[in-house]
Formats: C-alpha cells, sequence, structure tokens
C-alpha cells in the first residue's frame, strides 16, 4: 500500500456538503464527477498528499445509499493506492481478506479499484485503487 | 489543514486488530501507546505521508467504547494536522461548528488535539491536531 489516496465520506446532500466542506477546510472543492455504475455523484477535495471524496447516492441501488439508511452520513471508506493492483487483490485473498468484486471495476477518478468486505477488517470498508495508465486500455 | 495526520479506527481488541492491519498492510505497526484521559490503548501504522490510529477502549467512560456500543467496530475520525490549533479553532467556531473542547487537550503522538461534533460535519468525527514543541511547556 503506497498510501491513503482518498477517505469517502458519505453524504446525503452533496451541494449543501461541498458548502460545509470548504467552511471546514478553508478551500472549495477541486472538482465533481458521477460514477454511473455506482449510483453515485462524487466531489473531491485536496488535503496535503490526499484526498477527501464526498460520494451521494443517485439511485435505489448504491453502497451509498444503503449506507445511510443504515448508519447515517459518516465515513465510509478508506482508499489505498497500490502499485499492482491484481497482485494486491491475490495477497489479500490468501490472507484471509473477503473480496468484493473478483475483478477491479472502473471507479471515480480514473480509477481501478476493488473493495474489501468490513467484516474482514474491522468494520472498515478498504478500497484498494490503482491510477488507470493508457497502457490499461 | 496542512494534511490527514491519521485515520482513527475503533477496535474491540487491539491485539488482534494488530494482526489484521499487519496482514492488510503488509507492515507492523510502529508504536503502541496509552492515552489515560482517553482510556485508550493505541497503536499507529505508518501509510505513506499518514498514518492509520487503532484505538481500544480502556474504560467505561471512552469514547471508543461508547462508539462501539453503538455503532460497532469501524472509523471513528479523521485528524488533519494544523500550524496553529488555536487560531484554527477560532474560525472554525465562527463559521458553526460545534468545537467539543473550549481548549486544546494533550492527545496521543505527542499532540495538541481538538474534536468538532460530528452533527456540524456530516457524521464525520474531526479532530485538529498540531505537533507538541518544547517551546509549548
Amino acid at each position: 500500500m503506497l498510501k491513503v489516496e482518498h477517505i469517502g465520506i458519505a453524504v446525503k446532500d452533496l451541494a449543501k456538503s461541498n458548502e460545509v466542506f470548504k467552511k471546514l477546510f478553508g478551500d472549495e472543492h477541486y472538482k465533481v464527477e458521477s460514477v454511473e455504475s455506482e449510483q453515485v455523484s462524487t466531489s473531491f477535495f485536496k488535503i496535503g498528499d490526499t484526498k477527501i471524496e464526498l460520494l451521494e447516492s443517485t439511485g435505489p441501488e448504491s453502497a451509498i445509499g444503503k449506507y445511510i439508511d443504515k448508519r447515517g452520513e459518516g465515513i465510509h471508506h478508506i482508499a489505498y493506492e497500490v502499485a499492482d493492483i491484481l497482485s494486491e487483490m491475490e495477497r489479500l485473498k490468501k490472507e484471509g481478506f473477503i473480496i468484493l468484486n473478483e475483478t477491479p471495476k472502473k471507479g471515480a477518478d480514473n480509477k481501478l479499484v476493488c473493495f474489501l468486505h468490513p467484516k474482514s477488517t474491522n468494520g472498515v470498508v478498504v478500497e484498494l485503487c490503482q491510477e488507470i495508465t493508457s497502457s490499461d486500455d
């Protein structure tokens, strides 16, 4: 694991939350992005070497919407940047972690991503992510 | 806010969780520390430019124990490093955030810390922290 690439926070209202986090950080989000396959709208704030990603559900099947229904707004996941997502998935599977998607999928911010089930990581949803480079296409 | 200094994760059993996170990160925690005033035992893992802090409750009054009773294990707080905690507390109070301790208190890892109520930050417990230097004594 190279670094904490971002921390994902589940929010009910992205526009209102962008205002709250702008006040908190003293700086605005630098981009917004929708991920249709995950049914979420997201915004990103840069803090030092990492990012805060706010996520709003846009459909009934989104993991974010279900999370908010169950636990309310709050920190949803920690995403770690890895150099080679496939080998890291293989390593973690051997260590007994539960991989939620068997093949990496396309996430926000030009990343290949994979999630670990929180049951195997003390209640923490762990995301692995690897930047997509042109040679991955 | 200079950077994400650490992410705090509430766990029931620090020793067992240290093993889980060692497998996850492929590297061991580099220190343990007890904070009597907060009734917690902690361990720290280094990931790139930030840290993961695992926290186990050691007494009935600890915020971590109460958190686990209510929500189970999981991500408890995000700690942001600030250059001047007093001026940052003042700024955030003016912005309408709810400060949980009116004066900074001594936290783990040689830090002055202050917490914001999650009600004012979309369910996220926010910690501000500033390294204690000898001139602060």
